[in-house]
């Protein structure tokens, strides 16, 4: 696709996320237009100049402007929206999104998509605790990684355009991952720590360790604040991938459980200096 | 006892947390001295004035003039310094430590110890990742909780005196627990998380994922940098208690894995809700 300053973008669902692509894309002089169902997004956005267009509904008239679609929505209400709104898109469109998952994601919509569109998948890794247009800051691509993660219905123009977008969000990195790596990687490094983070939280419910709680405890719960709605889509889209982490981790915790059990002091010291020199090698990669 | 500017107090083991205790104790205008059988340790120490004497084996006449003995050792190295060299110290000493665990320590200590001495166990819960007295700093202690673990075997007057000792070291705050509430209370804030980082950090070896990580990863590791020979000693010392908290932990973990397995979206928003709020508790409990 012919991706420039002429070209319409059209964000829909203006969340933190479509928010802040909005803002970084208008700031670039780029054209950005908002579908969004909640009037409120819609006016801030107006009101804050992120967009210079919105609507509350696909309007037809808006959609088959669109040189790029980007769909800020959660992944299955994306999928929903691209089956009932896709007809009134002009050949040609360009369609990406900004889902965590994309297995059960990106292959169904390519299976129903229209073949003169083309949907190549990327994945923004930024985010904050907060959520909603109000909290939107085109700052949060600065140190985040950008994943594109194309199949073979893709084409080099569509990859292109997709890594062109990220450019100009300025992240950190931009790579291209197949979807059965991506999972993993976000099974592992993303699910499986929330997992954790939220497990620790509920597992003990004394109110009393409130006043002792140290950096250990905040540092491991931090992420233990989550949006319920999003995170169970999330977990349960990428259900198997989540599943065989928690149990290579929980394999894990076990036998350092077993190494107590036994006493084993020198099987501990080996642990921790494994991990120990583990986690000095992924700061030295920072 | 006497505590005052012209009490000499005497610090056995000075690491980062006894050469802190050293610095802010001389800095607060006290008469200290340390006993290490590191010369450089000593030397660094005298050098910088964080304490007026010092000295590489327990002399007998240096401890024979301690009001208070502050033992900076390893939990099981400080059992052993005692029971070689209480015969040195005079009628009335008072002697706390610094461990992070007191079962198996207390007991045992104030089993052995002559009559005429106190031992009045305490646990300042600061720390850094780094260690060594070239690391002190008494200013870990300004946002840090200071423990006080008394036994029927101590006198208001011990305990009152090592509350002393936490004010004149500027903790945040000071509070007394008995010994099974505070290693049950450190065998879930503390010891559980650095088990759980640990082997986050061991259970996958795959090298590329350094280059994904994001902060959820970074901040559940942070801890995985451990001492291998003082955490493998403290979880230990607190054996059955840290895998009780192992167990509860690993059991929720498991019935999130459950939810996940039967698709119970529900079940997994309600515990991510409590999570959430949860933590916001916490949050709010700062």
């Amino acid at each position: 696709m012919n991706f420039d300053k002429n070209s319409q973008i059209v964000i829909v669902g203006v969340g933190l996320i479509g928010g802040s692509y909005a803002m970084g894309l208008t700031r670039q002089g780029y054209r950005v237009s908002a579908i969004d169902t909640n009037p409120a997004s819609i006016e801030f956005g107006l009101q804050q100049g992120l967009f210079a267009e919105g609507a509350t509904k696909p309007e037809p008239a808006l959609l088959a402007k669109a040189d790029l679609l980007i769909m800020g929505l959660y992944p299955t209400a994306m999928l929903d929206w691209l089956r009932a709104n896709q007809q009134h898109l002009r050949p040609g469109t360009l369609i990406t999104d900004v889902s965590g998952v994309k297995s059960n994601i990106v292959d169904v919509a390519q299976d129903f998509l229209r073949p003169d569109l083309e949907f190549c998948a990327s994945h923004p890794m930024a985010g904050t605790e907060r959520s909603g247009i109000q909290n939107a800051d085109c700052r949060i691509f600065a140190n985040a990684n950008f994943i594109i993660t194309p199949t073979e219905r893709n084409t080099p123009a569509g990859i292109a355009a997709v890594r062109r977008l990220a450019e100009i969000l300025q992240f950190k990195t931009i790579r291209e991952l197949d979807i059965h790596t991506h999972d993993h990687m976000i099974g592992f490094l993303s699910q499986l720590t929330h997992a954790i983070a939220v497990s620790l939280m509920t597992c003990n419910d004394d109110e009393e360790l409130a006043a002792f709680t140290g950096d250990s405890f905040r540092d491991l719960t931090r992420i233990a604040r989550i949006n319920d709605v999003m995170w169970s889509e999330l977990f349960l889209l990428n259900r198997d991938i989540l599943i065989e982490n928690i149990d290579c981790f929980s394999d894990e915790l076990h036998r350092l459980r077993q190494l107590l059990q036994a006493q084993d002091r020198e099987g501990l010291r080996h642990m921790f200096r494994k991990s120990t020199a583990r986690r000095a090698q992924f700061d030295a990669n920072k």
